[in-house]
């Protein structure tokens, strides 16, 4: 088990003179496997902010409404992750049609992750592979290969696709690479949101991270696309499609945003392990993060290769 | 009340020889507004398929493995649509701090309705309005105005940008777009699909549908956004965030498809209504269509102008 | 007749080893309108530069390869500006098939200007009116009318698609929207850049400058796409297809480029006129630059209304 | 010494009342190298074509407005091809401060290969290599192993960063897709249309055909990028900077184009060659195909390893 202490802060000058709503997802997740010890939150003004959990997928989205002025939210936080731990080799992909309901729409191709233009690259790159975790890894590696990590050279509409062709980007732009990747082959992928462990301080100081999450076998296991982190130690906000979903703050009206400030350490005693690389794959949530869990298919690794490279979709006109 | 009986048929020929998957949305959604009399599914091939319904939003998948050679799918059923009907002037928009969890992320781009590119335009065009049902109405008008309607004119990876610069498209275009520029006000949109009502014969035999949903008050409120149809007459299958949700039939294999064959017609009879344009706003949803809608924030009218033209996202790098 | 006094400074720190290639465009054109009294160059290492004018355009390129270090490059001119002036209401469009054959490729669509893709808006909003000079007036009003001037709004790979959906540019982005609408009216239209002459000083020091010009009569006419600037004291250096024709400095290496320093005044004295805004149209160039000037067609004006609307082009597969 | 013998047929339904304004580019070029013996062209319509050939590059272009109802346009041509041969190992590349001036555009993004995004992946792929003939070969090897032939699978608008990414297409998209890369490098490439020779009969009837020309040591040398055809058998038409120069019709109104009709034969006799694979290097053209010719600079080899993956360029605001 791995014990995370977090502090966070992040400033605003709110200069609408109606003040401005914000919605943040800053808080850790609460799931099975990472358990919240104990948390504060601190807002400079005298706010009572909305928090409420998806039941879903346990991203927790605080609302509120700032007035003018400044406005600092601190959030720290104590959590306690104790990952699933599984043998990659046992780990297979699962037929669609097999794929528990709420899981399905993650094969779907979405704002930054367009899947759908990356068909035939993705059969002819990976097409032959076996079909499970040691494929998404050859996804993962392809991916590092072809990008190189870079600060500031992507923005708020860099895609997928934009990042093959310019082969640079930061970890939210690897990380849609990969998820599109993933998706064309039809596997289901998505974002995971949260703060990074273990990054090389060349990289620049603690920060948020972004990172992948692959359905397999029953669970989603994480895959840290820009490979830049340890990810026995990221602590996870959010998930969602791409990072239109998992913002960790969307902020409506007229706001200077400060840069954030994130601390992250690796707490020792007895139990507690130090974050380190694995070779197995690791997960922190099964296929349904909820008490929709149990209307779930089971869902059997694949008995037969599945069909590749043929995906035809039919909408209407 | 209006009482539609569908008819429709999907014809496959299966070539891959390992067979091949399908995820069909063809099922009229039930819902408190929408409710399936009758209904009835014949497959050519001895299947079982797996049907499950999204309790969120009521949207029913059916999947199955078919085998090689022909599949012929014939979906049929009486379905009654007792519309929840509300004045225009009395539906305003909400403020995304009040805004249902699962209504939240229908504010956010996707991948055909790219509103993050859109903020500037929206707020230019339609900032300055009254925010509430007519503002919505002024946006369908506008995309009415600026795009033309004309089959074959776009394809599977056409987006909102790229009918806002050729200006020619089918209803999933002009619903992208619409969507697109809603969401750029931090309007919840989604598309919904289903069955068509009242085409004109000129633009070809009776089809499916895709159509927008607006978050208003507390429901989603129909939006024909092409104009083409008769929104009192439109059957719902899906909704989602845009096409890449709702396709009706997703195809994993080697598979030719046929077009489909749709037939809808209004029943008449005492308490029944032809379907006709109206004034009124219409909706068959509310803000969660499910368990979880007990849990849902009351909604109401945003009492202040909300902040227009300020959208800011903060994304892990 | 209006007489500009230039300086210009730009600075570089060549941190390649093996030094690095510039390819520059910094001295003005000469032209029968834009006679260059007198001009100095000034490099700090102690090279000699290669300096050739293109024929058709007049663009002057200066190309060297210079040593790692420092490198500035200063030069000063002194320009005759004398301008051919045209009532508007003369200048008609000429039909494609009677344009010198050098002008043809300015009706093709470029890497920024992808007129190919309005065809459809072009001709919705600007079809019916009058084919001249004051149709290019009314594609001018329109873009300005719907692009705000901001700085650091777009980069290098921003295109007229980009602006015309974000709607906020720099002069080279109004430019590029500007050029891609005429084009797609079969208008040929190109980049001019030089310097700039009265903007406001809230736009910032006295800069490079990206306009327009427009082929109508015989004659090249200018336009100032961001309406920033007062065209009659426009200093042309290049012309070309779009920006990718005409950056001031194309550099080979690893280089620092430091912000350029420019400065230009309008002289006053006997027959010296002070750049004003003037309704009526002006050239400093006619079809051909050059000594081919005496093989092109005669083009006059239009006799009948051209076809509108439908552009056909077929292509090798 | 290869000798063709060309037979073209297109055919025309102009719906327009006023008529239509055609464009063509369907004589085959004159030059040392590609000389016409005789040809001889015949139209449906009494009418007086302007034909001219543009002085840089020999491309003809053949103007005509035509009235309404059906037109024809045949063209018969026999034309002597005799290579310039050269050792590939010879063939060095230029660098940008010794190109030629009328070369230089030939380094700068189009519409269709837009060089400016591919800088890194470029020099990933291609940075090490030996800076000559053998790069550009290794560039198109890589642009066949990346990109599967198939008819219909691309369109007007598809691009060099399309190609890549869906990596499906047909010539025009490989050639695009060869010459963004060669120009990423600062190679100057361009495309060249006429006919095919050679291709396999599963690819369709004899057509028209694009292809690549790269500049090297002293010359213009053809590069068949999707590697159907046999380049020594191709007869030259038109040469641009992409597609959007060399359209063999362009068509201004309303008018039915029917597919063209194309015939080659290589014929045989004393001193022709049948047109063969080869491993040496073939030319048409020098590096200025005019009497501009003698005014360019004496490109020798580069004398250095050129600076590489460094390009900066410096645009107006």
């Amino acid at each position: 088990m791995v014990r995370l202490e977090l502090a966070l802060t992040l400033s605003y000058e709110i200069r609408d003179p109606r003040g401005a709503d914000f919605v943040f997802n800053i808080h850790a997740a609460q799931t099975p496997q990472q358990r919240v010890r104990d948390e504060r939150l601190a807002l400079s003004q005298p706010l009572v902010p909305e928090i409420q959990a998806d039941a879903a997928t346990a991203t927790r989205l605080m609302r509120l409404h700032a007035a003018p002025g400044p406005l600092e939210v601190r959030y720290t936080a104590t959590v306690d992750i104790d990952h699933h731990v599984a043998e990659p080799d046992t780990l297979a992909e699962v037929p669609v049609r097999l794929l528990p309901l709420d899981v399905v729409p993650y094969i779907y191709p979405s704002r930054y992750c367009q899947s759908d233009r990356l068909l035939k690259l993705a059969n002819d790159e990976f097409g032959p592979l076996w079909q499970g975790y040691s494929r998404v890894l050859a996804i993962q590696h392809w991916v590092q290969k072809q990008v190189t990590f870079a600060s500031n050279t992507s923005n708020a509409s860099t895609s997928a696709v934009d990042t093959l062709i310019e082969r640079v980007g930061v970890c939210r732009d690897f990380t849609h690479l990969m998820i599109a990747l993933c998706r064309a082959l039809s596997m289901p992928a998505r974002i995971a949101t949260g703060t990074d462990y273990g990054a090389s301080p060349a990289l620049g100081p603690p920060d948020f991270h972004a990172y992948v999450e692959v359905y397999l076998g029953q669970r989603w296991y994480l895959f840290d696309a820009s490979g830049t982190g340890i990810p026995m130690g990221f602590m996870r906000f959010g998930t969602g499609r791409d990072a239109a979903d998992v913002a960790f703050a969307t902020i409506f009206g007229d706001v200077v945003a400060m840069a954030p400030v994130v601390a992250v350490r690796a707490l020792e005693g007895a139990g507690l392990e130090t974050p380190r690389h694995r070779r197995e794959a690791l997960s922190t949530a099964d296929g349904s993060g909820s008490a929709r869990a149990a209307d779930a298919s089971p869902a059997g690794p694949a008995a037969l290769p599945l069909p590749g490279g043929h995906l035809t979709t039919q909408f209407p006109d």
